[in-house]
């Protein structure tokens, strides 16, 4: 088995998407006749839940490389919100797909590793090495620095894993700390700009065949001219791009996340596929998977589009 | 119910301690004899670990105000590990002891909702309002800004809980961003005196009759020099202390987290009271609870008597 990044690659090239599907439950948003047999038992939730994710993944695994669960949605529901966690990773691994867990983990020294063992590495019992979650890779939090990434990167090596490091993210008060001015070696940058120096030295003992490295970084559709400084200064890092559709990027906004080999960039989408079906005439509740698969193409198209427009479409390996 | 804090400080005077216990439970480091009837199984681990942490609390909760265990050590264990942790919490409760889960959360929008609803506050099913991990309260980090940290200050204040933002943390690595110079307003700072100013903001809309906010910081024993800046910046703030005992921290570094008042800081130390067998010629592995409260009475006499030294040693509400 290769490195993490050159898999994500391959079946990237495979699937002809850059289009990563967030799974993002909401017991709200999933439609009535899914929950015609359940109780409002916490059991009965993640029961749903995952049978909504199931129908989901079903309906776009052919599209797409990967899922993305951001575990919140699933925690909120206790145990069986994560057991329902767990089974969706299962099932999505199980139809082919890469799956990315949304988590923001970020801990010092034995705690990190703790973490690290648990959702992409081995824990150690009586000599023997369990994997847990053992999703394929996870996004974390760098205000605790390397102590709270190295762990990571060391289990991304042992065990073919990767990991998304926050750098910019989506949100309008990212700003306040991300955007903040900063003098480093006399010089004046934004914080992000020191994070993305950062991700990019974790991430050379790690790079793969095709010049990307299994250290990737968060950086939101939503600021596009943030974007293009970071590409520059994290040329061999993947970008997770969150924020396409309905938090208000466009297939415009993210080309600056791609290089200039039509790679490097994973975006996501969550909401606007999950409940696509509420923003549509053209299908009813009964329909959600199917919608959510129209939502995928069209969402393909866009991306593809725009990488055409720019001259960046390349499928070839 | 009063506000977090307010019941929190009624309890430190109670118990007069300044002292959180972190329960870290490490199944290598778990006596054997607990061990005697499980197999390696993550049920039988989960089992264990609850058992671990039951006689810890039991040894120790007549001599402090809260507990904090971090999940990471948990969910490292999946689902049981998991499980054991809502059990701990449980119990931690039930004992009277106020629950601090180290979970170090952080996202944006409807999933810094979704995380803040399941572990302080409730979930809206059908119009009923559940509570799922009903922790008292729980450690964020901050480098997603406001929109990351407000739902949390919403739901602790609807639900009287508590919430600590990670300022300045106990690792080496914790420089490489929070010490970074940053400039704001034509002004020169670092910057976890940037986080610590927005904290201050945050904890304005929640202060209690004793003049503390129930949104808190986490700021580390290891760095004295940068916590006596801290204080000054947040002197409404209460400050949980990582970094004693095993860490390095002592009685002496503590002092700065105090204010005047000799309130202001919860000492957290783990790994020197679960494992305090240990390290102890006088208690063997039969007597780790033993040990883990003569730990404790040991460490709450050095807190004490450096605040009597400094003439900061008061029970008085």
């Amino acid at each position: 088995m290769g490195a993490f990044i050159d898999n994500f690659i391959e079946k990237i090239k495979e699937k002809r998407s850059h289009v990563v599907v967030g799974l993002d439950p909401d017991y709200d948003n999933i439609p009535e006749h899914l929950k015609k047999n359940a109780t409002d038992s916490l059991a009965d939730i993640g029961e749903v839940i995952f049978e909504f994710n199931c129908k989901i993944i079903d309906a776009v695994s052919d599209l797409v490389a990967a899922i993305k669960p951001q575990i919140a949605f699933y925690e909120r529901y206790g145990i069986d919100g994560i057991n329902a966690f767990v089974k969706t990773v299962s099932y999505g691994k199980q139809k082919g797909l890469i799956v990315i867990e949304d988590a923001k983990r970020n801990d010092i020294g034995s705690t990190a590793i703790a973490y690290s063992e648990g959702h992409i590495g081995r824990i150690d019992i009586s000599g023997r090495r369990i994997p847990v979650f053992d999703v394929d890779a996870i996004t974390l939090n760098p205000y605790l620095g390397s102590d709270g990434i190295m762990p990571f990167v060391k289990d991304a090596q042992d065990f073919q894993k990767g990991i998304f490091v926050l750098v910019k993210t989506s949100n309008k008060s990212s700003v306040e700390f991300q955007d903040i001015r900063v003098i480093e070696n006399g010089n004046q940058h934004k914080l992000y700009e020191v994070v993305a120096g950062k991700v990019h030295e974790w991430g050379k003992s790690i790079i793969g065949k095709y010049g990307y490295s299994s250290v990737g970084a968060v950086v939101a559709a939503t600021f596009p001219e943030d974007t293009k400084i970071l590409r520059n200064l994290m040329p061999d890092t993947y970008f997770l791009v969150p924020g396409y559709g309905a938090q208000g990027g466009t297939a415009g906004d993210v080309i600056n996340s791609f290089n200039k080999d039509g790679l490097g960039a994973l975006i996501n989408a969550s909401r606007s596929i999950n409940y696509a079906y509420k923003d549509s005439s053209k299908f009813d509740e009964h329909q959600f998977a199917e919608a959510a698969r129209e939502a995928v193409i069209k969402m393909n198209k866009e991306i593809n589009g725009s990488l055409q427009k720019n001259g960046l479409l390349n499928w070839s390996l």
